[in-house]
């Protein structure tokens, strides 16, 4: 393998077309050598905005393409499954947009597909890179709190995507929550074990109607001891709601939101300043690209991938526990749901 | 009833010496004339401190004085019962230090004696007047937060109290967790259902020995729909942490710590600030006296109390579920544990 | 002398009646004996509401009185030279409230008549006892920002004082800016050398009209080589705006306003909070208290004053070389209008 | 002239690869199709890392080179004179780094022969760009302060610049306070008329022996009457310390610094939070990014560019009257400095 990374991207969205920029624009190591979506045309306006040389409709034009080290999926999710058991039979390594499948089943065909052909998995919980939540771990690792003994995540959406996606999606434990889950292990550096939900419908009755939920507190109890809360709302009229807080025995260590520039005005009504940022990908910028080069990084240097496949199937599981904690009303441990295995992959 | 209060202060300990300096001193429609404590030198040192006339070793001197319309009970908490009843029977009104009681049963008795004889009972919840918690509830009942979804409170004292206290107390829900109660009832304005409680000892395992936990998150179901979360911990070693968010379909209220100066210090090793304020009395200084002035103004007034005895006993239960739902793993409606009754109190 | 100090307020205007609570019911060291005012019934009220034993409408009463071991004077300008040496002469302590007196000569002579009776001489530079300017100057004593290199003084008054006042007062740099020729002097913790103004007629021409500015900039050459800006105007609309800066070869120590409460609100529109204090008997209560209390140590411990009748002159020599700066648009040395002394007082 | 505009860099050094870098990779509409650097490995290098076809070591390269639209010149102060002059006879737009030139003839010169070959000069301040300075000037511009009084900007690099720096670049008046100057303008939108400098060496006794200072106060007199302060320092040990505050009849706007993450650190020392950030590119890489694309606009849509000739000219100007004001100790007005021509360029 040579010091820089062949990839090729495979969807050519919203999310498929950040990953292509960063991959061109924004991470040395990497060379992004073609884009493929079914949409022919958003294939190609997406090579041809950030440089990639080519553009194709079909997957299999990106598999059977011997030059291409590392694919890059962003399709719908229900696609994904089958481009990882492709792409890690052609020996390629993946980088996979979360959920890696819909399914419990599906995601570890995927886990078992990459492990044994002996290819990374990378799954893209790209908060993990952002440089406030990674302030928080570093000073869990570093014991600058002393023991953790508290989290608290608050992750509220400016507005609730459209009712079709949230059908789609299973549901805000599964689109939403799910970064929350993956959070708070990264932050806390542990398993969780239990899972409490107590949840209304208050933002919007068609999402109720749709049969899922919109305002959540989730209750975790890590298998270290650690407590942990998650408060969800889709819709935080103020802006994208973004923070983070570990308290331990030596103290605490809490993020705030981002805001588009530091001014503050004072005027004979209030004291104030301009709303946070409101847009996920305005707010979470810098942390695909973070993710994407630590990914190119793993691959080239074979280390590690900072997420893995483990951590997508966890955040799912906890998922699971919730929304069953949910519909049961009472605490649900991790292993009445899914057979809890270690992180092999 | 003269346009001055004249009121007996029984109990000279710590918070009985805050009362008599705020009613001697600080609210001018009140008049202390007698301090009773059963360790006489210690009446007579804070009758002599803020310059109340008389000091005394017996409550039934206070009981038995003519000219005072009002006591305010700062004794042990198993000593409650007897004086207010006392009082009661005497005419006199009763301001009453949290609990009012160690039982439900002896909760109930207090109320029924004061609502029969016609005088007021106000429960020593200061917090309420902290003006912070006050613009928070001012926020929701203006609708400047449109319909309140989540709530959450972070109470974390500096440092667990002794060891037997904790075992007199009842432990965290009835010693500190009951402020956390009555704030959440005071904040969303709406009567509790049902709680969730996940707790660990993580901070000094002798109080586990004992019993209790030092670490917890209670989830409270409001019958309005609100969902809240409480965050205790008996020790948070920067300080005594004291905070609240109310969020909704508008927007969220949050307030912050409170420092004993506002200096940033901007050095080559960090950007910081003096730790926050440690002490509740210095923390909940001006509320204290705010409650009293409250106190005296409604009965002077003959409005009704702003924190009476259903708000005591309110908290109490919530507190008697949180233990339950510990206790059995499950979350517990309150009705499991006491009869809610309508707040005639 | 005992270890109580007995003294006698003169003047029960708005700020007699400060000094006369805080002496009354704040300072346990203090006992205050009689106060006086040429308007006997606010004598009487101000004693009645304290609960001083006397009230007189003679100053001579006071002076006379052999119990009384100090004066508080609070009464105007124009009078404070005579009471301060018919105090001298009677051997009573004194604490003045600024200014000490209108021109030079008869600052002089008051520091005179006071060094040679061998009694003590306080000056109202109240803000010296606020904690975060007092957090800034420790932070400079103990060295945790360095060498001082720099200093920056933002005082703004939320509104004008009348007219007339300001005619009376000799102008912005002796009622206002006066208070921070004393604060940059305490922070810095050495003497003003040098001083030029720039200055502007902007927020009222009635002002300007009368021969005053109300809005200025000066700057300040300190012997140890600081330089200083002072940042005023007569109105800040969205409140009392009082904030300090030092900046030295270590780093900066910085205060902020202050809140009546930590709220923060965040809406559709803005993320905001209340205004900031607005009166300077709020923000700068507990420095009253300070100052006063700070007084009755030196006198009784036979110390230092904390703020002597040497930092009263400087103030206003400051203030004469600011409007002459002004006047004459140069730079102008403190040295050109007036002997500087060393501060033997 | 088509969509895109065709740009040719000159100087390949820090900052002309910062532009180079944005010209390829952040702004749609241009097209950088040439790099010159005296060092063609320099120049090759650069080329190489954001993708421009050509490089180059000599500058006519780029001035003959016909299908280049535009210039950004990036080389030494001392070589911008004869490019601008060339490029402006072969028709090409120009962007020039800030100064300039080193001396007022020499800007004029440039200033004449861009004029009169009626092509773009853009001056290279890009602070203008940055989102909290435009915030504040927004706010200027909507009337949310009202009428402007007072302006305060402090300006702190994290470390002095190499002392051969400092002998070429003219001083600190001319290398760090001409962004000041410049800000000053734009957030106030008129022009200075008078200066006045306090200044010292309290950094680095070199730089004295160098001629400069390195502490500093500049007090501006605006011809709309505002009065405006700037604060200088070669050394903050804390970071890149870049702040302003515009004050008005109507309230205050104030930017903050800005800091690589939101996490605050509370543990049993301080509640503080890490350094802001101390890099000049990194604290204002956006701003880079913003000036250059407002340049290609300005081009293409031919419109005046966003700070000119006039606005590199007059910064210039305040500095020449800052230092004279520092060397002969007394107020200086501009138009005693310079001849003040109205902004025809």
């Amino acid at each position: 393998m040579t010091d820089r990374l062949h990839l090729g991207v495979i969807g050519a969205g919203r999310i498929g077309r950040v990953h292509a920029a960063n991959l061109a624009l924004g991470i040395p190591r990497a060379t992004p050598l073609v884009v493929a979506d079914v949409d022919a045309s958003a294939a190609r306006t997406c090579a041809r905005e950030v440089g990639i040389p080519e553009a194709v409709h079909e997957v299999r034009a990106v598999i059977e393409n011997a030059t291409v080290d590392a694919v890059v999926i962003c399709s719908p999710t229900d696609t994904h499954l089958a481009i990882i058991e492709a792409a890690a039979e052609a020996g390629k390594h993946v980088f996979c947009e979360k959920p890696i499948a819909s399914t419990l089943e599906e995601i570890d065909r995927a886990l078992v597909a990459t492990s044994r052909a002996g290819v990374k998995l990378q799954v893209g919980f790209n908060r993990r890179f952002d440089a406030s939540y990674r302030r928080i771990r570093e000073a869990v690792e570093r014991g600058q709190i002393g023991e953790p003994h508290l989290l608290h995540l608050v992750s509220r959406d400016p507005a609730p995507p459209p009712l079709d996606y949230v059908a789609r999606s299973g549901g805000i434990f599964f689109d939403m929550t799910v970064h929350d889950f993956d959070m708070a292990r990264f932050l806390v550096g542990a398993e969780v074990e239990e899972v409490f939900t107590m949840a209304a419908v208050r933002v919007d009755p068609a999402i109720g109607e749709a049969g899922d939920v919109d305002t959540a507190v989730v209750v975790l109890r890590f298998e270290n001891g650690v407590i942990g809360t998650i408060d969800n709302s889709r819709r935080a009229v103020y802006g994208y709601d973004q923070r983070a807080e570990v308290f331990g025995s030596g103290g605490s260590a809490a993020s705030g939101n981002q805001y588009p520039n530091t001014v503050v005005l004072s005027t004979a009504e209030a004291v104030g300043r301009d709303l946070p940022l409101n847009f996920f990908m305005e707010r979470y910028a810098e942390s695909y690209r973070a993710e994407m080069a630590a990914f190119v990084d793993a691959v080239l240097d074979d280390a590690p991938v900072p997420v893995g496949g483990h951590d997508g199937r966890m955040s799912v599981v906890i998922g699971m526990a919730a929304r069953r904690s949910y519909d049961e009303g009472r605490p649900v441990r991790l292993d009445e749901v899914a057979e809890i295995v270690p992180p092999v992959w």
